[in-house]
C-alpha cells in the first residue's frame, strides 16, 4: 500500500510546503506567517484562477501537467494586462485518498511554471476536499497595465498565435487518438505556454490600447473586448493553426467551431493601430514572437467574422449567419 | 422545482457577480477584466484561506454565515499582523444543484463581513466543483506588519479575548443543544468576530513583539508563536471564558482541552513587554478591546501552561505532564 495524503496528515504537508516556499526580499513577515508582505513603487497586478479536477482535466494530462497548467493560467491573465508576475499563492484542496507521490507530482508541476516564468511560491494552504482544486493567485507589477477597454473603431485586432490546435488537441485526447502526428495538437493542452513576453513587451511600448487572453476562447474573447470596450470587431483573417486544419478535416470536425471555440490557448487577443503593428512584430521577433492582424474594430457593437465568402455574427455560445439591418 | 445553479449557467454567474463587484479608486482595470490593479505607497499584506463544505461547515450553519466566516478568517490573518484590510478575492466551487437562492445567500454572507470591515470585493471567480470550496484572499496595507518571529524571552504573553467557547460551541451545534443559556458559545462558532482593531492599533503602537491569531486553537497559536521566535513560552492565567467552564462542567468536556484545542476563536496572541500592556489596554479600551496577560515568554522552546497545581508540556496535539529535566 502506498501512503496517502491522509496517512501523512496536515502537519507533514505544511512541512513539505513551508520548506518550499520563497522568502519574498526585503519582506518583515517570513514564509509561514499568518500573511506575507511585500512594497512595490509600481502598480500591484492581480490575478487568481481555480482549476478543478473533474471538469479541467483531460484524460492522459499527469498530476505535474494539471499544477504546471493552473499556474500557467494565471501567468497569462498577468500576460494578458502586460505585468510581470512575481508570486504566486497556491490554496490546494486535496482527496484524502491522494498518494503523496501524486502530490509532490503536483507540486513539481507548481514549480515547473515557476521556475519557467521566473515567479515564486510565497504563500500555500491545502485543504481536504473531495477532488482536486488547485485556486492559483499571482502578484505582478506593472507601470501600465493593458485594459480590455480602450479598443477604438478603425484599430487593428491582432493576435499572438494560430488557432484550433486545443480544440483539436482536446479531442485527440477523449478518442485516444495517439498518432504521433498529431502530438503538437495533444502538446497544447497538456503543456500550454502563456505569452507572457509577448505581453509585457506590448504594456511597455504602449502601443497596444486593449488586451485580453483567449482562456475562453477566441470568440468570447473577441465578445468580451467588444462589449469592454464599447465597439465592434470584424475579423477578415481568421488566424487557422494548418495542422488543426487538417485534423479536424480528417476526423470530421467543424474548422470555425475549432479556430473560435477552443479554450485555454493562451494567446493574446489585442487592439492596435496599424502603424504599430510591423514595430510590434520587430521587437517581438527577437524571441520568435510575433502579432497576427486578423480583423479590425469597428463601430457596430457586434462580432462579426468573414468565413468561407460570407458573414458569421459571434453570438453567446455559437454563431449565425449575418443579416444586413441596412 | 427551484432554479439551480447548473440551469442558469456561467454567464449568469459572472453578471451577477460583475455587478457586485467594486472598481478600486484610481485602477486602470476596470471590474471584470482579467487581473486588478493598485499602487500602495505602504507595504502590502496578503493573505488567502479556503473554506470546504465538508469539513468546515456545522450542523446549523446557514450559506449566509458560511459566506461571511471565510471572509471573517482571511480578515483575521490581517488582523493579526495588524494591516489594514482593503481587497477581497473570491474564488468559489458551487455544486451544480445548489440552488440559485443559495448562492446568493452565500454571497451575502461575504458581504455582511466586507462591510463589517469595510472592505471590497474586487474580483470572483466560481467554478463548478462536488461541494461549496470558498477560496478568499485578502489585500491589505500596513507599514509595519508584525511577523511571528520578534517574541523575546522575558516579554508577556497577552491574548485579545478569552477562550472556550468555540469548542463548547461546536459541541452545542453538534449535540442538537438549543437552550437560549448556551447561545453565546454557539454564536462563536456561527457568526466569529476577527479582532481587527485590536491589530491595528498594536502595529500602530510598535510595541508588541509578536502576533498570531488563534484560527488553529489556543495551543497550536503557542506553539507556532515559540517556533517561529525561537523561544519558549509559560502560561501562568489560562485565559477561560466562564460560559465555556460552565458548559463543560455540565456536559463533562475536559476545560483544558475546550481552552486549549478550540479553534476558529480568532482572538490575538500577542507578546510585548510588561511596560506595554497598561499603555495598550488604555488604548485597546476606547472600542472595548483589551489584552488579558496570560503568561510569559521563556529561554526553554517549550509551551507549558500551569494548570491545576501542575505544569503540563504542550505537544503536537496534545499535552503532556512535565518531566523536570534539571
Amino acid at each position: 500500500m502506498s501512503t496517502r495524503i491522509s496517512d501523512v496528515g496536515e502537519s507533514w504537508l505544511i512541512k513539505f510546503i513551508l520548506s518550499r516556499i520563497s522568502k519574498i526580499d526585503g519582506s518583515k513577515l517570513g514564509p509561514g506567517d499568518d500573511a506575507f508582505d511585500f512594497t512595490s513603487p509600481r502598480r500591484v497586478v492581480c490575478s487568481g484562477d481555480t482549476l478543478v479536477e473533474h471538469t479541467d482535466v483531460p484524460p492522459e494530462m499527469t498530476l505535474r501537467q494539471v499544477g504546471r497548467k493552473a499556474v500557467v493560467a494565471v501567468i497569462s491573465d498577468l500576460a494578458a494586462k502586460g505585468a510581470e508576475p512575481r508570486y504566486i499563492v497556491t490554496q490546494l484542496g486535496l482527496r484524502r485518498d491522494l498518494r503523496v507521490e501524486e502530490f509532490e507530482e503536483l507540486w513539481a508541476g507548481l514549480e515547473d511554471a515557476c521556475k519557467e516564468y521566473n515567479v515564486k511560491i510565497v504563500g500555500g494552504d491545502t485543504n481536504e476536499a473531495d477532488e482536486i482544486i488547485l485556486s492559483v493567485f499571482g502578484i505582478g507589477f506593472s507601470d501600465n497595465p493593458i485594459p480590455r477597454t480602450g479598443a477604438r473603431p478603425g484599430e487593428r485586432v491582432a493576435v499572438t498565435g494560430l488557432f484550433g490546435a486545443t480544440y483539436t488537441g482536446l479531442h485527440a485526447l477523449f478518442n485516444s487518438i495517439t498518432d504521433k502526428k498529431w502530438e503538437k495538437l495533444r502538446e497544447s493542452v497538456l503543456n500550454p505556454k502563456a505569452r507572457l513576453y509577448e505581453g509585457i513587451l506590448m504594456a511597455k511600448s504602449g502601443l497596444v490600447t486593449s488586451s485580453i487572453d483567449s482562456s475562453d476562447g477566441l470568440a468570447a474573447s473577441l465578445q468580451q473586448l467588444s462589449q469592454a470596450s464599447g465597439v465592434g470587431i470584424i475579423i477578415e483573417d481568421l488566424p487557422i493553426d494548418p495542422l488543426a486544419a487538417e485534423y479536424a478535416k480528417q476526423f470530421g470536425l467543424d474548422l470555425f467551431d475549432a479556430v473560435m471555440f477552443g479554450g485555454e490557448e493562451y494567446e493574446l487577443v489585442v487592439t492596435l493601430p496599424d502603424s504599430a503593428i510591423d514595430e510590434l512584430n520587430q521587437k517581438l521577433s527577437s524571441f520568435q514572437g510575433r502579432l497576427i492582424p486578423i480583423g479590425r474594430v469597428s463601430e457596430k457593437k457586434e462580432v462579426e467574422v468573414l468565413w468561407q465568402g460570407s458573414v458569421r455574427r459571434v453570438v453567446a455560445g455559437g454563431w449565425e449567419h449575418f443579416v444586413s439591418k441596412g
